[in-house]
């Protein structure tokens, strides 16, 4: 399971006073949809962190091409771009639910490291998830 | 050492459509005075955590008289109004800097718990901190 | 329509380092309860700011009596308190889903306002969609 | 004045429960410290804004080389990268105070539009305000 897509509505307190969504508001839509993205593979994030592993962020890029307003509901579709020896990196369009036009797109990039923070290799169990 | 003063300048990503700095804002701003008043005694809040304690937040409140804008510099007092027999109750006041109309006021309540979120005494070593 | 109950997933960005969720993070839940609420009405929150009112929070009261942890399913029933005759008091029940443990409760109050600020007497259409 | 540098404290609130600042908080010390980066110049952000202009956010850039804990005091350098016809690059280095290893470095990328959010052509005298 390399994608999935879920739907969020802006909220009030993600706006600014331009009157639309504050830009740090989409690294928290990002990692929501990066959760359903790893409990879609059958191991929720949750349950990822439980066994000892940890996927802190290393790299974090968005392009803004427009802008969405509070009460819009949006669809973020996370695809797993790259699985590789020790980190992972994900991709992330966001559309207003409905329309074609992409608001937004951008990626996360994500080493493997364990709950003290020292990177270690990609787990076996984690490249299975991904590759059924 | 019962009350402490700081100054806090408003983000625009804390404000929203409405052109004002956000309601839910105004809780991390006391949060941030907290920590201060509690460096004042000589114990961090963090070297409080490392010692194994908590305090976590039971009650908050707040009443918001009239706005801050971005950019405006504000000043928070927070003061100890209680130190219960195993909880501490924390008041605050903002100001806009170098005014006297009072912005909003609030307090919050915390137990101390230990690590795992069970309710202890106020430990003897934090009434100290507060009488000296 | 007095009432409503919504679904909302905790965040991993609303945690914090005690490993639940922040106390702040309650207040976003809550007006996004309480958007649905006037949705519910049958004039969006959206709607009512663009006919020239604004809802400002006068007054947050919370009370936690247990925890929230990162990806747990809450409910959130908004119910109106009382329409006054320049405000509006919204009450807020948190639990978790499909528990009966009452998580948190709360309330806030809202004087009516047009768009430069200045308190006006309650809308008489607004009275009567909560009417009907 | 092309460069300036800001101390922040990180706020218990802007941690997660992997026990360091969460990497969405990063664009909001950013803002700040560009905030301080344009007042440097002799005009602030917000009398900009109230001249009609807007600087939203077309791209946001972080790579998190290690991470900052609850109470660290970082310093931000905030850099004009570049002022281009109509929009502004801005580079970000952060570091914990008093360190030379470099925690977070970084760029946003910003178009000028009018209150309408239509691109505009950088304004004569901002070019000015950078060039003094």
């Amino acid at each position: 399971m390399k994608k999935t897509v879920i739907e969020i509505r802006v909220r009030y307190v993600e706006t600014d006073q331009m009157g639309v969504a504050h830009h740090a508001s989409y690294f928290a839509w990002m990692e929501a949809a990066r959760t359903e993205l790893l409990r879609k593979t059958g191991m929720s994030y949750r349950a990822f962190e439980e066994k000892g592993f940890h996927l802190p962020v290393r790299e974090t890029y968005c392009r803004y091409r427009t802008s969405l307003r509070y009460d819009d509901v949006m669809t973020i579709e996370a695809t797993l771009l790259e699985l590789g020896g020790a980190s992972l990196k994900i991709g992330y369009k966001i559309y207003k639910k409905g329309e074609n036009e992409l608001i937004a797109d951008g990626y996360t990039l994500h080493p493997f490291t364990d709950t003290s923070g020292k990177v270690v290799k990609t787990p076996g169990f984690f490249r299975s998830l991904f590759n059924s």
